[in-house]
């Protein structure tokens, strides 16, 4: 089975196809439009988009091609963001003179590199996972690179010390894309969770509030909200919301339908099992 | 008067920068950590960080610094992000074979250089102020660089093409940090915004639906939502509330006193005036 995923072979991105589908054969795309292309073609069986990362936000560009593109989420999964040292098999921390990473992975294991090797140079990159196939590729004993455990895989490197991130509350929602509704069988039979996006008409005072009342009024748990103020027209807002329950059930239906009553917009972008953390 | 930013000279931090504050001296700074630490230590007057993207989502490591440092939000801005393609002053496109950014430059230019420069190789490199930078060392007349505006100048480049991606709607907020609460006289008397993160006690049903009522049933507006799901913490959720108002003004602050009696945490990151979109 074709799944797809943004970025080289070894990013993190790529991380999460396997842990989402083991045996799967992963299909690398340059852009996340790139990914829904191919799921929209047929050309893959699912596509996999990070949403959100718990440091840096939600990844809105997604949400744009998710409100563009005829396309349904059918799971998720959370996936800790690990950063790892390698370097060539047989090789130590002594031996290291010079760390590859891209500068957001060189600045997140920050306090590693000061207290461990603080001997080595510090060399920024443009790719975790191209730093270590430059490490592979220039067979050198005096070089390591920081990227996923994927990568080290990939590219037949050692794992010297792993999770080296000062921070490790750094996690990536991603996202299983598929053409149609039709849930994965091996997904856990997790409480289901529904994902949504709307705005609401302009000049209605307390819009926001009203539009919550219709799920806080049917007792339904809300997981996520973030508005996102639509560029070019101030004042009007997008507002992003998962929520407890699927569309199957009766009382997430009739208070979609109420929302639907009051808002200017409004796209179910799909039902799906609440996802796992992989750690 | 000295102006902390995270980043490079030359990069869209140091325009924003730039921007708010014409005659400053610009102060770069290796992290976010070290800007909130400037400020706090009263090595520079001010301090400005980025907070959200409208493709990229919030940046929440600054909003966790907000919580941790003792600091004031004074003022925003919201800049566009604009990409140029540079070059050594007297060089055209014709004599272009290799265009050096930042892979996320050269993603959101893809358009551009297929249709205007399908002969040059596209050479990414770690930062947009950067590879300005390594134009300018090189000296070559067959590179250019994609960067900012305030990078040409700082490098001594020449934009041949200005705004060149393909997604306009590219715009950052940018915070002003101070040390206290004094209005900055310089910035215009726009309306009044606060900004605040709380969390609410947990196992309360439709408590964010409750913490939005002391706003809704004041006729208070808002003008930013989002939740956050605390790492370790299932079922916990920290929120960033926008809402438009002073501090100083009563239904404001009754909200407020109000919210304080029903959330378990509650921090108001600063009152001030709605900030200009410099295009």
């Amino acid at each position: 089975m074709d799944i797809a995923f943004q970025g080289e072979i070894g990013a993190y991105s790529e991380e999460a196809v396997r842990a989402l589908f083991p045996a799967a054969d992963v299909v690398p795309k340059a852009s996340f439009g790139d990914v829904f292309e191919a799921v929209e073609a047929g050309n893959v069986a699912y596509g996999v988009v990070p949403i959100e990362n718990s440091l840096f936000g939600s990844v809105h560009i997604n949400y744009d091609l998710l409100r563009d593109h005829d396309l349904v989420i059918v799971g998720e999964l959370k996936l800790r963001i690990r950063h790892n040292l390698m370097a060539l098999p047989g090789v130590t921390l002594a031996d290291i003179q010079r760390v590859y990473s891209h500068p957001q992975g060189l600045g997140q294991c920050q306090t590693f590199l000061k207290t461990q090797l603080g001997h080595a140079e510090a060399i920024a990159t443009y790719d975790t996972a191209g730093s270590a196939k430059m490490v592979a590729e220039e067979q050198s004993r005096d070089v390591a690179a920081i990227a996923s455990q994927q990568a080290a895989k990939e590219y037949g490197l050692n794992i010297l010390a792993a999770g080296i991130e000062s921070n490790h509350q750094n996690y990536t929602r991603f996202l299983i894309l598929a053409p149609d509704a039709t849930p994965l069988p091996h997904l856990d039979a997790a409480p289901s969770k529904t994902s949504v996006a709307y705005a609401m008409r302009t000049n209605v005072p307390g819009a926001l509030f009203k539009s919550l009342a219709v799920f806080a009024l049917r007792d339904i748990d809300l997981y996520k909200i973030e508005s996102r103020p639509l560029v070019g027209s101030p004042g009007e807002y997008l507002f992003y919301l998962d929520l407890a329950g699927s569309i199957e059930d009766t009382p997430v239906q009739r208070a979609l339908d109420h929302l639907q009553e009051i808002a200017a917009y409004l796209k179910v972008l799909g039902s799906y099992p609440q996802g796992r953390t992989v750690e």
